[in-house]
């Protein structure tokens, strides 16, 4: 086994969940997943963790055959239990094929998901991680052979993550306590919006492995200007580029996309808080290089920021400010490398992907 | 997908189960039995069945990754709590490697038994089903090639089991309210025991798929004679070939191996039970036609009747009569297709491997 591997395992178990002696534990991965579950099971083994093995929403082809043969769906009570009695949560992605349900009908999907709410609440109440195994398909997604994916996820991922923590919280410091942000690239993005009393998170390698970014959430109707979003997202199976939104007290009033523009006007039809931002995140990982079709990934990209639309996470909203609750969350990545910079309350902090503390 | 695996799992959830709307499933299987799951959950979604995969006891790489760096173990409660809510478990052998976890310790292995041992007396609480998938590990193991293999375990597993159990019926009505049998093969075998008050069962493919033979228990101290086992059989990964067996008052007073007779003997030394029969078995799935080092297929082949040293099975033990409580129960077979022949009370019911009841 590729020494990577172990040592991937080895950040799950120590870093992002901290497991001890007698903790319950579920893995839910896919098969091509195998070495590194194995990984974990020596770990667990020496750690005195119970880890069970289940493929619940990470079994692609069972899903598939199980949706394309029923449209209503209920909260299976036996797979409650396990949650419940579990201590801690694995999900590793890898895919034999990552468009396995592409054929499955969208509102059975919908259908299904609500019914499974239940149970990703419960996995969301205990410690949790999100990691992602190099399998091949996942390497064509991201249009790399499987070795150069695999020097590309295990380099992202088996980092001293305290080193991170330490050096992204220098851009903590800058924006937690900050009022405006004002983000300038090319001629095609100008765009402010004030973070104040708003709680800015340091993502480093816990609930998601890569972690890399430190994001916050916008005030609600504070967001003013034009963004293009030049990175490309991938929503519900399907490709969105060359996204365009112009906000005016901090709700999208136009759009346009070069590719698939009516996706992404459902995208903002969802509801109310769909046309108005969710999240402010600064990509901080620079052994994340590259676009990879894989927002695990490509969020943390070094160089880059992301913003959403609908939904805000709840730690990064503070009391005075009112949570974004749309149904919806889509990440959309701004590329900062050139002609680029960040302004928070007047001062450059960043500059052609260059932050101040690091000149 | 082979159309076969599709009639193998409707042969599971309509026959073997019966399986009904809301019923809470788990499928403990191995990647390799990929297919066969696929299709238990086409079958699974339009019977309302609502299935959980999970790689328990068979994900061979990750118990073997457990076992070898663990010593004590105890009962995890979340798998507890996912099996009490449970209403149904199919288990699917099926592996990648049969000799995965020959290098695990065997007192980490009767370890781990123990502490497993409430999650299996709660899985065997449900209904549940112990079947196979035709994986080349198994055909392997078989000495077969795989589609060979696949065309044998297909073979025996797709039956009409209804008609099965009719024929086999037969037996019973011979056998349930018999007093004396009698069995003789060559000049090897030639031993008496009674079955008086103790029920005989009709096996037709519910809990083990295959099915196909039926069964009951002997009365401990009525057995007498020599046995000789002519086909090999496999104990904690070892052949021991050419068991004799020699029986007073139902007890083995003299025993032989031409292979691992120290294993025979360990085996016969486990406990006061251990050197009883607590099993009389006789094989009639003559699709099963060939000897596989696999006990689900090798005990229900036709022409072959085989008995086990060891535990009784509680349902084939009449009010009357004592049930081996042993800790062992190990299956050994008699070839019975020539120059050999079963009486029961004195009647001969059948001889070369034909029944009376076939005449």
């Amino acid at each position: 086994m590729d020494s990577r591997i172990r040592e991937h395992a080895s950040v799950v178990v120590d870093h992002s969940l901290d497991l001890s002696e007698g903790d319950n534990l579920v893995i839910d991965a896919h098969p091509v997943s195998e070495d590194l579950v194995v990984a974990l099971h020596e770990l667990a083994a020496d750690r005195g963790v119970n880890p069970l093995v289940v493929q619940d929403r990470l079994g692609e082809r069972y899903t598939r055959a199980y949706l394309r043969n029923r449209e209503e769906f209920e909260t299976p009570s036996h797979v409650m239990a396990l949650y419940e009695e579990m201590d801690a949560y694995i999900a590793i992605r890898g895919s034999a094929n990552v468009t396995e349900t592409s054929d499955v009908d969208p509102e059975t999907n919908a259908a299904y998901s609500q019914a499974q709410r239940p149970l990703l609440d419960e996995r969301l109440s205990k410690p949790w991680c999100l990691t992602q195994y190099p399998a091949a398909a996942n390497a064509q997604l991201a249009q790399m052979s499987t070795e150069g994916y695999e020097n590309f996820v295990w380099d992202a991922v088996n980092k001293d993550w305290d080193a991170v923590k330490e050096h992204q919280s220098q851009m903590v410091d800058i924006l937690d306590p900050a009022d405006e942000v004002h983000i300038v690239s090319g001629d095609t993005t100008d765009v402010r919006m004030s973070v104040a009393g708003n709680p800015t998170l340091n993502d480093y390698g816990e609930r998601n492995l890569p972690g890399g970014e430190v994001f916050t959430a916008p005030v609600a109707d504070s967001v003013e200007g034009e963004v293009l979003f030049d990175k490309p997202l991938y929503h519900q199976g399907r490709e969105i580029t060359g996204v365009s939104l112009r906000f005016e007290n901090g709700q999208v009033v136009s759009h346009s996309a070069e590719k698939n523009e009516a996706l992404l006007t459902e995208v903002l039809d969802t509801d109310e808080g769909a046309r108005y931002l969710g999240e402010l995140g600064i990509g901080m990982n620079r052994d994340i290089d590259r676009f990879t079709y894989n927002m695990l990934f490509d969020e943390k990209m070094g160089d880059t920021v992301h913003m959403a639309v609908g939904r805000a996470y709840e730690d990064t909203v503070g009391e005075e400010n009112e949570q974004n609750e749309s149904a919806v969350h889509v990440d959309m990545i701004v590329d900062m490398s050139e002609d680029s910079y960040i302004e928070v309350d007047g001062e450059r902090v960043q500059e052609d992907g260059t932050f101040i503390f690091e000149e």
